[in-house]
């Protein structure tokens, strides 16, 4: 199996190395037969260099005549100078003069042809990753992954911040998502789960006096997938004692301020924006706001303008408690035409959200208002109405009523389909945004309970403290925490709190929650127990890593970042996983599977 | 919940500062009561400052009368000039003189105090791992841990290689060791294993022609625990194409250079040592030797010397095909004396692996030769021991006679407990030494079939391959591979190897070992399938995490330098895991526990 080893790579040699006697080693990624003159593209990672195959050196043509493309190489000859120069790549002035031609490996005929312009199916293409992963596009997401793995520990490095690494097999504590668990074999009956997040285990390095924790880590979440979630992904994990939330900002835009600069030579704005969460539901009508839409489009609550309205839809609306309003769209700059058909599709759009209709009021060209509800409404409701939006020509305001939870989501969600319709987004745009004051707890109204509305080690602020002694529904709801997500884009890539770290306040939270102290104790005794003997005061934050990457790539999918990802269904096309295993296997676990109903 | 932050950490501030109004945050880690004037010694991670608690502060003096061991504070007030100087840390020459005091949450009666010279019982220091961790000693192994993580991942980043994340839900392929099993929820009756390595997705990352790859990655075996063994451990997994043993090892030779020079400023000699299996085994009886042991101790092979043996009990093991060989250790430079209490000693040490005795032969003062047996031994025979042992006044020369791998074996154990006895190892040296050309198969003998000496992807040697046609047992048992262990002072801490990459020699292998097409190909099948398209020449190497930064750390046990580590029977103590969980989380998985008979 000797083989003659490269000399260099298949990226590095250009006219400064004419003259040499090189060896490259690599795939043959394209064959061209130039009336008996061969030009084979040779690929590895690094680039793509063209060698020439004469006809009159007869080993070598023999071998070559043998080819296919993808198969394995070694070649030896002369760096001669191109005569049809490739300015695309850098080595595309040069070419080797082949003396010596090895096959290192053949390639079967292939399930796809390796190229930029994939035509494979998803399916083949996971199925085959490894021929996936040889096109560029695909080396290139790995290769900016890479890269941003060793900013994010550099930065933290520079930031004093220690990596540990927390156990992979845990305590199963389910709160919200499902656990993966792993059988014991030694203690029978027993359970490990697959991490969530290291949530409790970072709080637990705090209590042990670390300081500053970093950690790029995999968690796991049993769900049932949307399109774009995987069962194990990466984040990265960060937690800080003796800092307010103000610390874990500054750090954390350093971190995307210098990933931004080293990736795509783009200088980001520190500090970013910052609404609170009140903020933004109320005027995006979303916790993920896409702050790239530049159009106007924010959303103006009209209830009080209307609430002496002859208009009887708006009027019993009002009175049963109800919400209006609306965003404003301007067409003229923007060249947008609002059609029949169009308002008809945002109608029928909308109602999804659960409201019962859309209604428009378009200004035209001279300024002259133009709505099927205009009759209804007074000249002093359209002034204001005319004020609020600073409405101009061409204007046009989309109204919706409903329940006001209901109105804010779809006119949200309205915003949002309006900016991709028309081109609204710069793509090459990056708009980060915390949102700050979540809410503490959320009511469920199936259950009729109150839940965490993040995890129950979030802090509640200083000044609702008091309020965890409240009963009713109306105070606990009021609450907000010192919660904050850092929103990209209308992604959310980060989330992190500061933690309680007092007993007896996380023991009301708790309680709120409906976990009795049993319960409270079985699954999280270890963390109150620690934080009995000495907890600093401590917070922290966690980024989805697959996420940035695939937005710094340029991608939607998370997929095509992850080198082995699995599918919707959670398994492995490319070796088959899961899988059946041996009876054996299970014996020792003792454990069966339940026949299937 | 609000607190006074730090201007400083507890480990910074020295004489340069005095005068300075600074607060620190920490934990109180001894209180100091001088008539009246408190001392208190406040930690954080990166040291120790000196608070003085004025009695005339009314304030500061009453909180301070509140504190525990381990409470932690905020203490604001100004740098002074110390009166007794602690000329052990940074911080000796300055103390604070505390204007303000803020217990930012306390502690209780602490189930074991956190003080270096630990009192506690693993067990206890396990399940407060939290003030286990607070000790100055597990805090450094900790930070140890971090500085190499980042050592290495810059030197593989260096060195072109790209950091790949595999998947931790993959495919059960029990090979040797047990897969730790996760039951998938989505398809019923099937199951994801956790990777015992990444074995086949780093391959398969070659396929893909990713050229260089590493990854500090954890791995999971589901074994019975071993004393030093941890059911996830860490380890650096590389894998590199287009390469030879040599480039690996000079790549592993370069990392093992740079870590040992920043953490400990140890400068190692490198090239390695090499031996091969066949030396190794021969000369040290193990294949992980421990060469620091510096007195001579090597096995010499007698059997020839004593092929005419009068003395019965040398003939008739010789006759039957048995092994003689002794190991020599001078004892007049080192000052050891042998008593004859030692000698029975040793003698029952060596029986326990499965040898009959032990003779010596011992040299006195005077040169004069001293043993049980010598009026059965020749002058000739006496004349070519003491050549071949260059034996000298005070020299005895321990001699077993056996069963050749059992004879080896004991040898190889009685050389490491003479040279633990004896203090023969140097703590303060680093031997790193490469073992090479492993046999390909092993012989087990109970079940009467051949196994992988080490994974069935290893790559024979060139010159052996002809002998994987082979039928007979003593062929295939002289098949060299490519094959290698990284040994540091008697620990293996790397294993790698050249990988077979070519179909047809990957079908032998599978089949020597009893892998059936069949199975093959269910196991490892889109392996074989992916060698198809296009693989390249490649090895790698992986190295044990855990037990070189215990070495670096000057420490035997790995629990000591993983954060949080289960116990030998796999439990977490601290948050009691594994642990029982919801029927409901069973019953969505569709299994059962079954009964214990």
């Amino acid at each position: 199996m000797g083989f003659k080893k490269r000399t260099h790579n298949c990226g590095e040699l250009n006219i400064s190395a004419i003259g040499k006697i090189v060896t490259l080693n690599g795939w043959v990624s394209r064959i061209r037969d130039l009336g008996g003159l061969y030009f084979i593209d040779l690929r590895d990672r690094y680039g793509i260099t063209q060698l020439k195959i004469n006809p009159d050196k007869k080993d070598v043509y023999d071998t070559s005549l043998k080819l296919r493309n993808e198969c394995v190489i070694s070649a030896t000859g002369k760096v001669i100078k191109r005569e049809s120069i490739n300015r695309n790549i850098p080595t595309g002035e040069i070419e080797i003069d082949v003396d010596e031609l090895q096959i290192l490996n053949e390639a079967d005929v292939l399930p796809f042809n390796v190229e930029e312009d994939v035509k494979a199916s998803e399916e083949l293409r996971l199925k085959y990753r490894y021929l996936d992963l040889r096109r560029r596009a695909m080396t290139k997401n790995l290769l900016i992954r890479n890269d941003v793995y060793f900013i994010v520990h550099d930065y933290y490095r520079r930031h004093n911040f220690v990596e540990v690494e927390t156990p992979i097999l845990m305590k199963s504590t389910p709160e919200g998502a499902r656990d993966y668990l792993v059988p014991s074999r030694i203690h029978h009956g027993k359970f490990y789960a697959l991490p969530q997040s290291p949530q409790t285990y970072k709080q637990i390095l705090m209590v042990a006096g670390l300081d500053r924790y970093v950690q790029i880590c995999k968690c796991f979440r049993d769900e049932d997938l949307r399109a774009d979630r995987q069962p194990e992904f990466t984040q990265i994990d960060v937690e800080m004692s003796f800092v307010t939330q103000e610390d874990i900002f500054e750090l954390s835009e350093g971190l995307f301020k210098e990933i931004w600069k080293k990736i795509l030579n783009v200088d980001i704005k520190i500090p970013f924006n910052r609404f609170t969460y009140d903020e933004v539901i109320n005027k995006y009508g979303t916790d993920k706001p896409d702050l790239r839409i530049k159009n106007d489009l924010t959303i103006k609550n009209l209830t009080d303008i209307f609430k002496n309205s002859n208009f009887n839809i708006f009027k019993s609306a009002i009175e049963s408690n109800g919400f209006i309003a609306g965003i404003k769209l301007k067409t003229k700059e923007y060249k947008i035409e609002i059609t029949r058909k169009i308002i008809d599709n945002y109608t029928e759009f909308v109602k999804k959200s659960g409201v019962g209709g859309l209604v428009y009021i378009k200004s035209d060209e001279t300024g002259k208002l133009n709505s099927p509800i205009l009759k209804y409404l007074s000249e002093e409701e359209l002034k204001l109405i005319s004020d609020l939006y600073e409405v101009q020509n061409g204007d046009v305001i989309f109204i919706v009523i409903g329940e006001k939870n209901k109105v804010l989501l779809s006119l949200g969600l309205l915003r949002n389909k309006i900016a991709e319709d028309f081109n609204l987004i710069d793509e090459n745009d990056y708009e980060f945004v915390w949102i700050t004051d979540f809410p503490l707890f959320k009511f469920n109204e199936e259950e009729m309970k109150f839940e965490g509305e993040h995890h129950p080690f979030t802090s509640p602020k200083d000044e609702h403290l008091s309020l965890l002694d409240s009963q009713d529904r109306k105070s606990l709801e009021s609450i907000r925490a010192v919660c904050y997500d850092l929103v990209l884009n209308g992604n959310e890539i980060g989330s992190g709190s500061m933690r309680i770290y007092k007993p007896e306040i996380q023991r009301k939270v708790f309680k709120i929650i409906g976990l009795s102290e049993d319960e409270a104790e079985k699954k999280f005794g270890f963390l109150t127990e620690a934080f009995k003997y000495g907890a600093p005061p401590h917070g922290g934050i966690a980024f989805g890593f697959d996420r940035i990457i695939a937005i710094l790539c340029g991608l939607k999918s998370i997929k095509d970042v992850i080198a082995f990802p699995k599918t919707v269904s959670a398994t492995s096309l490319m070796d088959d996983c899961p899988n059946y295993v041996d009876e054996r296997q299970l014996k020792e676990l003792g454990i069966k599977i339940e026949k299937k109903k």
